[in-house]
């Protein structure tokens, strides 16, 4: 009995009835975000694959799911081979492959919902040149047939007092009210979960791992905003917390709210690279000037202010806490020869979070990899049996957690026994890259593509690299990937503001054999002279074991004292 | 008497008869590129000012122009105040100052051969949202009533030979055309003046400092070109130089040209941002599709082929010789008391790199700067009296030449007397800058942008900057500033290829004290192992009394003495 042969099956019946060659599902739902709640795991549901990228194309008689460099093995075993061949996502998008497997005058369906405006705009020019369509279907083929779909999560939501936020809704609303009118908009669709939670300082539990309600909001030139939710999750305070000109509406009332934009023929700011196509498609249609711009809660809601600052600050006293704790438990289990399995390491981590009582919830799933495992930079070893510890290798955690006050997220490689001459060696060249991205100084307008070289210089003089950005930004009780500040080879030349959180991870993975990452959160700060410098929120020990004094400078064993002696005076109660 | 005032007036008489609210004069010419002979020096007859980058728009009663921070002086003292002002070229571009000096309906004229097409497209959105036109002149006002023109220059091209170019002109018009079938086009208008050069292995005496031929091409997609220039310049062997596929017409063929692309219906690649808007827009009209696109000679010009790169060796070694006798002259020179002015010393540099016969030009005007002048990055001693070296003091320059089988250009500042130990402390700074991106290595797929920051941190640290790009691309004997490559805080993230030739030349500059910079030209080479890294190819010493070996790590102290040892061995005969 082949679940995905089935399923496959009613979804070619709708294509046959809508007359499509082709359908696509991609991974994301409406919300197009990283984290997506069961409920909207189509994907999932229709293939077994669960990976957090990806896109099959359905066509009458074959099918193809689509999956970058990090899940081509996981995707094998998850989906029947019967079923679908398999391609790479980014050498060879799916769109493309359609367009070369496609008779002329085909029609391909998508649910526009579940796609940004970019890529439906994109698609449709790319088909167009073999005069392919492609066509928005009236119903997803998808909900239309899955019988036992979860409930979605019904907690209520968190009103995150201004102790917290630092700044109240209605003062946020007026200074993106005043970047609505600089774009020459009247409205602006707030489509992003994270921006959403911030602009009216609520906090939720739709989503694992990310603490939003599923919600979208409009925000008005004047302040005014509209914000489409499940009201029976909003708490009684609601109105009063969120101050004045906030109207609650069901997600349901959101399609006539759109026409109604387009019929009053406003115009409309809005990001096609991160809401989805229907949305914008609706207003357009209706009458509305779609003003593509980037979201106006995306910078403000990146810089930090002085109260979230302070937050980030404590909740990592508690985090390194509960870290360096781990890290001593499991010197001890390894001295007294009890050599765990990835599974409990993760545990026994979580469980050390858990205690104090505050954890909100981990801000991503633990990254607990033994060996030769930790060479996927994001292995998971949920996806089979758990490796155990072995004498002679590394250890790499890779883990966060969400509190009222901040979000974490820090990576220490331990070793476990003797380490190798290589081993330490690439630790330490590793680490050398993390000191001097810690101690960068920079000035007015820098970006971090600038400042990534400073990571990868002593890895790449012995010919070597890492195949991943060197920091993503950091929410403050939001997401643990966000934009638009990042470190990274490849842009985006954004400039690192100051009170943007970001991560320094420079790693080395070396195949079947074992993985380095030294991950601390940094936060960006701005010294009197006008420079700007990175100050280190993350409090926990690197592995003395696997330093090579030998290798570092004079400033760099100085920079790693003074980290240590921080670490021992704050984190000792 | 007042010539300004008179040309204008005589601008004015025509602008009124063309119904023209206000006219632009740009400081380009048709070829739009750095470097303008003399007879098409529209901006500076018409007012006098002689920078390298400036726009002048005239109204019936005022006019006022535009430059940027390097000419604010320099304009001031060269165009009569009473007949214009200033204004700042990149803060209030011309264009939007225009649309909120004049009414609704008026019409701004400029000739479209001296933009690109995509300043007039940008130009005419922003001027229309004011109701404003921009209109094409019939004719350009200027050349109506420019008497003394000068002549333009009526030197032969040069056929250069294959053992300077490494590749015959059909090679390199087969590699091209194979590019403009991916991008879809049956011809490409070349039209950068360096970029025609390179194509058909020519150079000229045309434009001053930059060895080329005022000319302008077509490349069809089956690798035959056209050559629109002065048929008497071309030498009788030109033919045969350069293979079979090669038209020649007369530079007042090009409009009928450019029409029949149109009527033939083509699909015309060209590159908005650097072929003026006029050879486009008389394309389109005739009915031309245009491809926005690169200049498809642009990757492969910059990347210098083996025997370009050889000779780029050899002639630094000639060119090294003449800067080391200039700097042991200099020494002298200042031991014996003679303390010369940055004009003779110019003179001195120029006769020594002249004496060996084979200097086809200098790169560009000599950068000599004495003291506080040297402050100023783009200091001319022919705007004013030249000043005279100080004992106690620094001297800047900047300098380089036009040969053969290479173009050169190298900085060096040298201590007059007893450096001061800030001096000391500053120059070892940015020579350690200059060190750390000589000895970087780094993977395919890195751009400039990505290692700006490794010649700047030693600087950052101390709260110091420099304000301008790290690195610049430079041709084979051709254009002293080539692109895409640059290494900048700004971009572009173009990838540094293997061949690419380009500056290193980090610098510190101390308002009214006093200007460092350390220059010399790499070339971008690929390891075995794959990974990339620069080869110094300027020889001649970094002045030692200004070098504070405390501050110098022992592998930089290990780079300096390796390369002082090179240069001793390569260049003493």
């Amino acid at each position: 009995m082949n679940p995905t042969k089935e399923r496959l099956a009613l979804v070619r019946h709708e294509m046959a009835a809508a007359g499509l060659s082709a359908y696509l599902v991609p991974r994301a739902d409406e919300y197009l975000g990283e984290y997506v709640p069961p409920q909207n795991e189509r994907l999932a549901w229709l293939t077994g694959f669960t990976g957090s990228a990806g896109m099959l194309a359905v066509l009458p008689d074959n099918a193809a799911l689509f999956i970058d460099g990090r899940y081509t093995i996981q995707a094998q075993q998850q989906v029947p081979k019967s079923c679908c061949e398999f391609h790479h996502l980014i050498d060879e998008p799916p769109v493309n492959w359609l367009a070369d497997q496609l008779p002329k005058d085909a029609k391909v369906g998508c649910d526009p919902r579940m796609h940004t405006l970019a890529w439906f705009e994109a698609s449709q020019k790319t088909l167009a040149r073999k005069s392919i369509e492609l066509v928005e279907v009236a119903q997803n083929p998808i909900d239309q047939h899955w019988q036992d779909r979860p409930e979605a999560q019904a907690q209520p939501a968190l009103l995150l007092e201004q102790s917290y936020t630092g700044e109240a809704s209605l003062a946020k609303r007026k200074r993106l009210a005043s970047s609505l009118k600089e774009a020459d908009a009247d409205v602006a669709l707030i489509t992003q979960l994270d921006s959403i939670a911030w602009l009216l300082n609520i906090r939720g539990a739709d989503v694992p791992r990310l603490p939003v309600l599923l919600a979208f909001a409009t925000l008005a030139a004047d302040g005014s905003a509209t914000l489409f939710t499940d009201p029976g999750k909003l708490p009684k305070g609601f109105p009063k917390h969120v101050g004045k000109g906030v109207a609650v509406q069901a997600l349901e009332a959101l399609p006539t709210a759109l026409q109604a934009l387009g019929k009053a023929g406003k115009k409309v700011l809005a990001d096609p690279a991160t809401a989805n196509a229907w949305c914008q498609l609706r207003c357009k249609e209706a009458g509305a000037e779609l003003i593509k711009g980037d979201d106006p809660a995306l910078i403000p809601k990146a810089q930090k202010n002085k109260t979230e600052l302070k937050g980030i600050q404590n909740c990592h006293l508690r985090d390194g806490a509960a870290v360096c704790r781990f890290l001593a438990w499991l010197d001890a289990e390894v001295a007294a020869g009890r050599l765990h399995d990835e599974a409990q390491l993760a545990s026994q981590l979580e469980a050390l979070r858990r205690e104090p009582g505050d954890l909100h919830d981990l801000a991503f799933d633990t990254i607990s990899a033994a060996g030769a495992n930790a060479a996927q930079p994001h292995y998971s070893h949920l996806n089979g049996k758990p490796a155990r510890l072995r004498m002679g290798s590394l250890y790499l955690v890779d883990s966060g957690g969400q509190y009222k006050d901040g979000t974490t997220d820090i990576t220490r490689t331990v070793a476990i026994g003797q380490p190798s001459k290589e081993h330490r060696k690439m630790f330490t060249l590793v680490l050398k890259g993390h000191i001097a991205l810690a101690q960068a100084v920079f000035p007015k307008g820098t970006s971090g593509i600038q400042l990534d070289a400073l990571a990868r210089q002593f890895l790449w003089h012995e010919g070597q690299d890492y195949d991943h950005g060197t920091g993503h930004g950091v929410g403050a009780f939001l997401s643990v990937h966000e934009g638009p500040q990042r470190i990274s080879p490849r842009g985006p030349q954004q400039e690192l503001l100051p009170g943007m959180v970001i991560s320094n991870e420079p790693g080395y993975y070396k195949p079947s054999a074992y993985g380095i990452r030294c991950e601390n959160l940094v936060a960006v700060h701005e010294r009197p002279d006008g420079m700007r410098h990175f100050q280190t929120l993350t409090l926990a020990p690197f592995d003395r074991r696997l330093i090579d004094p030998a290798l570092l400078t004079p400033p760099e064993r100085q920079w790693l004292t003074h980290y240590h002696t921080t670490v021992r005076k704050q984190i000792t109660p």
